[in-house]
Order: C-alpha cells, then structure tokens, then sequence
C-alpha cells in the first residue's frame, strides 16, 4: 500500500508485533454528556493501579523509560499527548487525544509522552503496584 | 463541637455508619505537573471497571440511582460536581472537585451528580462489570 494510501490516514493498530496496540473505546453519547466505559476484563492484565496526570506545562515531557514487568493503558483525557515509543531497535510516534484510542503498552517498551496541549490530562492503568525497581532506561 | 469550629470546615469523612466514605489522594506536584495514583490494594472492593463521564451540559445531573450489589469510587478530576446521597432515611450533600478526596459509594446507597462547571469530569472505579439489572431507584 503506498505512503497516500488508507495506511497513512489510519495508523497501524499494533507496533513492535503487537506489544504496544491501540484499543478503540466505545463512547455513549446523549444529550446528559458522553460515557466512556472501560470494563477491565477487556484488558490482557489485571490493572492493580490507576494513576493520573494532570497540571503539565504546555510542551513538557514525562515518562521516558520503560518497566520490566509491568503494562500499561494509556488513556488521554483531554488534551492532546505525543506519545514517543521505542522497543525492538524501532521507533514510533504517535499523538493520543479524547477521541483517539488509549495505548496498551507492554513491558519493555520504552515510552515518553509530551504534553502538546494546555490542560492536557492523562490517564493510567498499569499491572502492578508502584515500584521504583521497576524503571529501567534502555528498551527491549 | 460548635459549628463554627473545625468540624464545620472539614468534611465528616465518613456518612451513614461508614457506607459512604471520602479518600484522599496524595498528590505528587513538581515542576512537570501533578500525579495522582491510587494503589487498587487500598481499596475495599476489587475493582473490575471504570467509565469516565465527560462534556456533560453545565447544570446537567446524571445517575439517581442506587446499585443492588456494585461499590463505586467517585474521583472528580476537573470542575465541580454536586453530589447527592440518599441513604438511612437521610440525606447527604457534599462537593468533589480535583482537590476533593474521592468518593466510596456502597450498594444501596442512591447517588446523583450535579454537574456544576463546565468541563467537569468524573472518573469511577466500579467493583462490577456493567449490568444493567445492577440499578435500582430505591435506597436501604
């Protein structure tokens, strides 16, 4: 398929075979506002901790590293994030925002995210509890 | 105590013998933002879903309803929202907001959220899958 083609407009699902992937949400929308439900037996692991990100100066970057064990899910919540990931001697840019996927991350996979927007607003799921053990600055 | 004394500045943090409860958050501030985590381990339900509910018309109520079995953690992440709680033949009203703790909600108790400023937006962890026979008009 070539660069113009529908692969260009629509970004690959998967990266690095598969251990970073985009995962649509269902929205519910109605005139009371719109509903994103994210029922955790979707995920490929049982998410033990949410944490979120918000207050980021315009243009600042987070992250940078990657787990050795853990997933995540990526959820932007508002905004607009540059997502910056690297594994398997390969790298991958892509921009995450309210209406975009959220972004399964595996272990190994190092990421970094900008915050591009004012009020920019991310959301984590993640595998395990927090362990500083569990950073590590080089990808697999 | 009088009513002009602490207890009228601080939230009570529990209501109806407990069936009701807010939960702070810390909160890790440096110069590249703010992150809130939430261990699921500290939690008294196993959590198996989460929706967030956004771009909902300023003033706009949702829920009004009581769950059969499900327990809920309510987290305002921006905004305001007005919560109403019908429990015990009492009612309760109280406000979240991204500086608020969260919120537990147990079974039987009836909740409603008024959505007071624009953009607000509420993330709930919930100890159920999505069942639409879990909603219940009536409180205990």
């Amino acid at each position: 398929m070539s660069e113009t083609g529908p692969s260009a407009l629509m970004p690959p699902r998967a990266f690095f075979d598969g251990r970073a992937q985009l995962v649509p949400f269902v929205r519910h929308a109605d005139a009371r506002g719109v509903l994103t439900p994210l029922d955790f037996g979707t995920l490929p692991f049982v998410v033990r901790r949410a944490f979120i990100v918000t207050q980021v100066p315009t243009g600042a970057t987070r992250g940078g590293h990657a787990h050795r064990t853990a997933q995540q899910l990526l959820v932007c919540l508002r905004g607009r994030i540059d997502i910056l990931m690297r594994a398997q001697q390969q790298e991958v840019l892509l921009t995450l925002g309210p209406e975009t996927p959220g972004l399964l991350v595996d272990a190994g996979v190092w990421c970094r995210q900008t915050y591009v927007d004012p009020d920019s607003t991310l959301l984590v799921f993640a595998s395990e509890a927090y362990d500083p053990g569990s950073y590590i600055d080089h990808w697999t």
